[in-house]
């Protein structure tokens, strides 16, 4: 249950320890070097304090930082020897149901990454789908020490980011999660369609898509909530599929058979894991068009 | 090669007879019925009088014209024991390479059905997708023997229309062909897209979806051909799948990474093979839009 | 400024009655019969007790009240000696600056009317355009005596509610008002399109359009306030005009002179006064679509 | 009636240039110019023979070319004086029916052109709308001697290409002819709207807007020929208006009254009287989109 803010800026300086210390993996001297800043007005003023604390750590602490992560889909997690945290996050991102080929893989590219830069490979998952991962693990074992020494901080600073956002309420938040989001018009009653089944899947590769989400479009043509929402959005491709020719079955027009429209795919790449991708659908049984709307 | 309608009008009998005697499968008796009528205005006209041919002729001669027609994917079409005709037309249906598993259905189908109607079930396959082939068949085991009389009757008339139609040039044609196309506009650019890649699929299932065609468009937006013509449209839902993200990537337009739009499906059905289905997509990087246009 | 229903649930009759005696044009009678009623849970309820004080009451009053209901840009609207409600409400329907011509078509049409039926025309104004006013008035002069009297209680009850949603606030509001709003996408950004300037013109005849208001869309492409908010949207047809050449010229487009689209022109018609009519623009400088949106 | 070039091509010089002499005004010489160098192989040959031919003549010959050109709506053109060709092309521009002080503004215009730059405004004005020529006319005032010699010769050009392409027929055309087309697709039916009343009006200014075509659309969705063809497309707003309510109701369906869409205008300008301006209108009675087409 996250704290308001307001209660962590009151808190003894141990409970705030206690409260904040996960919030940079085994590295709670951050959450203790800002104690002493409270009380900060918004949780984006706490966040930018854990960061100076770390840019202003030394060297040595600021490289444990980075070799204290566990690697993707490593041997630590697969055993259960990783933060808490971690062992969620990548259970979300799949990464603790992999094929015995996809361990393999991951333990040589994680091999490979240790070996070439002297720190794990670290990636904020929840920002990444399947696809997307894999393709940037692979991109990044071709950079070089210095800029992989900075992206790992970065992505450390995501995480944490993440984390943070759980933790606290209140003013300021860190706007760490995205949106998608759908509708559906049709335009041949000139209302919202209502009762329209919806499926979002995560498009892995040509042959592999992954069920996120289903719902049912209410009075007003929407989910009742987003199909992914609160948390940021994977980048990933994904398919929102409407059963658009169930619904003017319903509504008693006379389609062939098979109908010109059935199962509707809108396919869309998400690239801004903290955007709001509305993906509407308006239809009739013989025409159909969607936007990224807002 | 094809015959002008005004050369088969003077043939001797015998010459005319050999030209169109396998358009009724093993009923050469159609042709020597008509011949004697020429000559035909019109294609048309033709195969009226055929039809009428098979319509008039005994109980007898009808049955048997049913009963000669091969099982579809049966054993004689495996061994090559049917008519070339056939042979050809079952094997653009796909029914010459199915898994074991398959012509195990198809043989039971088959079985059932003989055993049930006292003749083959017999289908225009050029007219159906596989999914709808065997939908149909299941569909068909549960009509009534006087019922598929009648419809395997019509299915014969559908296929020795095609087999006319592919014979035979001239005046009123027999419209047994229908058509795939489709036309992709710009409106970033406010111009037909040039050199855009697009496939086409037949889905057969939610995990299998058969390569029909690929084009690339051309200063028009269109293709050079139909992905479809000059045979019906088999039955069947399609995926038209076009490279959009990489057409606005050419043209240097600022675009995330991934595109918001990549891959761009448009999924249709086709319920009536001998139609023009033109299906266009009207896109920028951020919408599109399609419809059964003409 | 309107009053809480829980207020007027607990005010002295009297007062009850001064402030609600013009809802029901000179026929103070009709709160006096509802004020013993009180407390009403709702706004709703109260104004059905007043419908029902009105059905309820002789024949002889009821007619009084069609009778003591002005006529529309007659001879006592223009001298001043009408009820301030109903100056107002003239006035917004434009009936106070009419040329003499048309001073002289509605004083041949009212006293047709009065002739025919023995009551002023009554027409809820603040539901009708001027081209759905003055048609409504040419077709009502052809109905019955019977049927007037219906219909013309039916506009008291109109005009009432109206009258009444405006003095009370609480639970169950009459849900007298619509809307009318828009929404501007330009999709070659992906993007709500700012700052676009949009004018409302109410279309009365071929040659003559009312300009009814003007905004500009804010960064969420909208505008700040409905083009028609909080009051009936009057019956009429209406053009959007939105100056998108100027937006994508102040992106920088490279447009032709004169741009393919510049003002683009959205027509539609408003039969029902209490909907909401969301018009929205998406957009590229060579392409647009609307629909009635939600 | 057009000669083909292969005829004109063997004529004899005196009565080529009978054909021709026309095509540069009072300058015959310039087809006397190019007899000697026939055949042609396309009319595009034998027009750049004639423009070189121009641009080869001495100063006071190409001087003598523009001042011999009429003024527009100028008194040799109100009294008949000039050439039959200036005569139809003011004509067809509306330029011979102004109001009084429309005719004094060109004669103030007119003054002023001469007395700036020593020869008549030369404008093709079977390129401009009436708004167009009028703007470009006031632009022009403010250019150069040397500029508008350089315009004014481009524009006798421009002139000489449409005469000579409506005098001969053959390979190689001049493409001095643009298009306005349109296409009327209902996607409640998913099927070409036929029997679509459509006019094409040139808006002129905020209040004045002129007819300039009608049609209705046929079985295809299309007008049996386009509403501007066959010459250039003045440059211009105009607007396409559709009788789409009408469309509707005539097919049944359930409108509101006044219906949502009932005249549906379509707004757009032309600055490419060359262009193929296919503006098609896809709808429902809710919705409904335009692109340029193709």
């Amino acid at each position: 249950m996250p704290l308001p803010l307001s209660t962590l800026n009151t808190l003894p300086p141990a409970d705030f320890v206690a409260a904040l210390g996960a919030v940079f993996e085994h590295a709670p001297w951050v959450a203790q070097g800002v104690a002493e800043g409270r009380p900060y007005p918004t949780v984006e003023a706490l966040f930018s304090a854990m960061r100076a604390t770390v840019e202003g750590a030394g060297e040595e602490r600021r490289l444990a930082l980075l070799v204290g992560h566990p690697e993707l889909a490593g041997r630590a997690a697969r055993s259960g020897r990783i933060a808490p945290d971690s062992i969620a996050e990548q259970a979300a991102a799949g990464l603790d149901r992999l094929s015995e080929a996809e361990y393999a893989q991951f333990e040589r590219l994680n091999t490979d990454y240790r070996a070439r830069f002297g720190i794990p490979f670290i990636l904020c998952v929840k920002r990444h789908g399947r696809a997307s991962l894999l393709a940037t693990f692979e991109r990044r074992l071709g950079s070089t020490r210095e800029a992989e020494r900075r992206v790992a901080e970065a992505e450390v600073m995501r995480i944490a980011a993440i984390r943070l956002d759980a933790l606290v309420t209140g003013e300021g938040p860190l706007r760490t999660t995205g949106r998608i989001s759908t509708h559906v018009l049709d335009t041949v009653a000139g209302r919202p369609a209502a009762g329209v089944a919806v499926e979002l899947v995560e498009i892995v590769s040509a042959t592999e898509a992954v069920p996120v989400a289903r719902a049912v479009t209410n009075a007003d043509g929407r989910t009742d909530a987003p199909l992914i929402g609160g948390r940021p959005v994977p980048m990933a491709a994904y398919e929102l599929r409407f059963a658009l020719g169930d619904h003017f079955r319903r509504l008693g027009l006379d389609l062939p058979e098979p109908p010109f429209l059935d199962i509707v795919p809108l396919r869309f790449g998400v690239g801004e894991p903290e955007g709001h991708y509305h993906v509407p659908l308006v239809a009739t049984p013989w025409s159909y068009q969607t936007y990224r709307g807002s």
